[in-house]
């Protein structure tokens, strides 16, 4: 018989305090359902009052499962909570729940409240009877709890006691600024169990400050907390909160919790957990965290030589879950350092098979050494090693040809003495024998050889209609202006498809050249290996 | 009387096997040098034999104080230590230290070496035999040993113990999957203590995949371990290694680890830390994490809310520790009350004097606010900050204008049948209302403009001649080819003097451009500054 742990997520409220995040209602609205369909007990919306976001999200209950959580703070010092203007918002919205931020602090309650620790005690216990009065579940978010109790466990006691015996669900410890270290956090909440608040009533609240907000939560946990306070992708102010993302599957798929707790994710939901991270990152418009735990791109990569071999024998050696299980994948990665299991495994991953003893895997694998030798970085352009790997065992077709290009960027005063820059270029392509001149206009050079070259190559140019550049990287890889280039560009297709490419070169707009170019004959080639004609061509 | 505990950074070697990152020898030595500046015990930089650029590395010593560390797979079973070239490459490097890394669990050895329990003991004990016999510090890193020692903990101890007994000065206990939970990593070094090796031998070398790296290294050093392995912002392969920016802060600010335990980092180093955490990004070309633990820019932020004003009342309310220390700042976004004091400092430390409530202090501090906004990064970028500063407070003497200028690059077959790309620049400056045309071919556009800009600057053209590049740096701002490209350039003479300017636009030539105009003016400005002629012009 498994202990019951509840999960309560703040992405909506602690979440947007993260500098450079503005949920609108329609994000609000948006992520509310993602968190409610995964699975998440507690969903909090933000602060009905607060500002006109959170106020017009809270006119609805925005989840079906999830319990939906209003966030505010404790009745004001001096009027009771009948008379409580900011509180009767809490008490009117739509929500199952109210969490109240409370002081907890001597310390705090004295700088910022500025009232008695009596009167404080008195918000809290007044503002809990109003919510349970109100037909809300009631949870205390007691602020500052760890360095309060560091201060001056008597009183930080007395106000976590208080909403207990007020009728709180949760009362939840808060390490406001996140700074507590898991020790203390495991020792502090095993005094609060003691003084007479049963775990089962517990949650914990960590930040992520000196990197340990997981940590922090799961030491809580194994004191006897019972429930985790945590955001996704581990958003959140200054550091961030504990990051649910990291958290679940560790719960999940670690047997010292996993044999202990359940949680409401099941099996199924936590297989989709990488796609929940990443959609939410799509959201946020950000480029998800490769190394994120779990989810991350890379958090199942290998590069090293060493580790591929031992794990192309068996994956378990290297790993210490299953990617399946988060619904992730394995990557073996091929680079300078790889060998060849590497490159066997990551051939075969794309559909090509060669015998250890092919000599065209020697020519390859020396092809890739000397290439990265130069600058080419294939670990991150796996588009691009695709190519150079199917060019050298099997056969790429010649779709077309550059016979050559010109690239022109001006900038002069024009007639209203205004500066103004122009960039130009021209490409010469042939195509099934045909020579075919394009010319365009861009911002800058890249752009403008970007668009003249795909804008006619003749009967394949229905197929790249779909292509799109998503991400252009650029780095110089030794100092001064006469530097290697390399450029590293990612597309995506109307598939969804996303591919990096690769190019190198003393010369920028060259190695953008090479680059688009493998992005569109791979684009080409996929839509051959779809179609399986590759044979046919 | 502290216990001393010691940092072992592996930037360069396990941090190489991060995804994307793939070090030049220059990058190497660039690294190396930051580390051993900063303080840190060891610094091992990478396998040597394992790839060209390790090789190369390890042909010089590369640290002043830091024990410079080579690492490498322990002898080959079936040839004695005297007859492996793997083991001989090692010895013959130039490092003070040899890292061995040791199979120590069972199921390795028969999965990945395929050799008996006892072959893999010799190979160990004869292998640490040798480096000492080479005169080198010899330490083990003792692979995946805490999953070994759940599997079979006696055969694992015997792996340690045996290394040990050899000598090794370090066995550094890896968590190679990074699955490893604090609970177990706090246990199992307790055992490994109790079975003979004290902890003043004892490393941990931690793996964030469940994101507690940095929780599973304190868990080790509470348990009595003495010396740490991490990397520089965390980086390493999967989801990284140890943060040591993080863990540092943490070990020297937090009382239950400052008060028992001192490192070689002191105060005045830990002050810089926040700049080395970000030169490192700056070197990998990468946008530094705003979250990151006590380094990152939004570590010390807080929005506008309800606790910006407790702040503004008494910073230590929401801050665990001062931002100051750690060389970060505070960042209260509704007033820039902080944000002019910050302004007035840097202006001093240029020898910029300017008074609180001069109005054209808040124009300059409106114009970079904006400029911010647009993509500028003065931060990395003082040189051209010194220039807006001046031009906005003071006077810049106008020493010449562009008129304009064009680019070109051209692709094509040569008369041989061979690829040939030209780039040319043209341009056109007013010196002294004396019109003067250049042109100059170059590696790519930037470069040619660079040679024709600096070509005929008539009477401010012997002034620059020792003015040279020496970094060039682009960051694509927003995906896709149109996106915001900002352009960062390193310039230094022959004083030794280095600046850095920056130049943002969609077209990547005209940031180029920018940022190398800034750079020539500033050079012609800083020559007069040094002649003390500024008001003179």
């Amino acid at each position: 018989m498994k202990e019951r742990l509840y999960l309560y997520d703040t992405t909506l409220r602690d979440g947007q305090q993260t500098p450079g995040i503005d949920f609108s209602v329609e994000d609000k609205i948006a992520i509310a359902r993602m968190l409610d369909e995964f699975g998440l007990d507690y969903v909090e919306g933000g602060y009905p009052g607060a500002n006109p976001t959170d106020t017009a999200f809270f006119t609805e209950k925005r989840t079906r499962h999830a319990r939906f959580s209003a966030f505010g703070m404790t009745k004001r010092v001096g009027v009771s909570a009948s008379n409580d203007p900011g509180l009767a918002l809490l008490l009117q919205s739509r929500s199952d729940v109210v969490c109240y931020v409370a002081k907890s602090s001597q310390y705090q309650v004295r700088v910022a409240l500025g009232c008695t620790d009596e009167e404080n005690l008195d918000a809290i216990r007044a503002s809990v009877e109003a919510a349970i009065a109100a037909g809300k579940e009631a949870i205390i978010d007691c602020e500052h709890f760890f360095d309060g109790f560091k201060a001056n466990a008597d009183y930080t006691l007395a106000c976590a006691l208080t909403a207990f015996e007020a009728g709180a669900r949760w009362v939840v410890l808060c390490d406001t600024n996140g700074g507590t270290q898991p020790a203390e956090v495991r020792e502090i909440v095993g005094k609060v169990i003691a003084a007479g608040i049963p775990g089962s009533h517990l949650g914990i609240h960590a930040h992520d400050d000196t990197g340990q907000a997981v940590a922090n939560s799961l030491a809580a946990v194994e004191a006897g907390a019972r429930q985790i306070q945590g955001t996704l992708n581990g958003i959140g102010e200054r550091c961030g909160n504990a990051n649910l993302v990291t958290l679940i599957p560790t719960l999940a798929l670690k047997p010292n919790y996993a044999d202990r707790f359940e949680t409401g994710i099941t099996p199924e939901r936590l297989a989709t957990i990488a796609h929940l991270s990443r959609s939410f990152d799509e959201l946020l418009n950000r480029a998800p965290n490769a190394q994120a735990p779990y989810v991350g791109a890379s958090a199942f990569a290998t590069k090293a030589g060493i580790h591929a071999s031992a794990l192309a024998k068996e994956p378990s050696t290297y790993e210490h879950v299953e990617p399946e299980s988060i619904g992730n994948r394995r990557k073996v990665m091929v680079s300078d350092q790889g060998g060849k299991a590497n490159f066997i495994a990551e051939l075969k991953r794309r559909g090509i098979e060669v015998s250890r003893d092919d000599s065209r895997l020697d020519t390859l694998i020396a092809m890739v050494k000397e290439r990265e030798a130069e600058g080419y970085a294939y670990e991150g352009a796996d588009a691009s090693f695709e190519l150079l790997a199917r060019r050298t065992l099997g056969t790429v077709p010649d779709f077309f040809s550059v016979e050559s290009f010109r690239c022109m960027v001006e900038r002069r005063f024009d007639v209203n003495g205004q500066i103004k820059t122009v960039s130009e270029a021209i490409v010469k392509v042939v195509v099934e024998g045909e020579v075919r001149m394009s010319v365009a206009e861009g911002h800058g050079p890249v752009n403008a050889l970007d668009i003249a070259l795909r804008k006619d190559l003749g009967r394949y140019q229905s197929e790249i209609e779909d292509l799109e550049l998503v991400d252009y990287k650029v780095r110089i890889l030794n100092g001064g202006t006469e530097a290697i280039t390399r450029v590293l560009i990612e597309s995506q297709d109307a598939s969804g498809a996303r591919w990096w490419t690769v190019g190198v070169s003393d010369n920028v707009i060259d190695a953008s050249f090479q680059a688009l170019m493998d992005s569109i004959v791979f684009k080409l080639m996929k839509n051959r290996e779809l179609a399986g004609l590759v044979a046919a061509e």
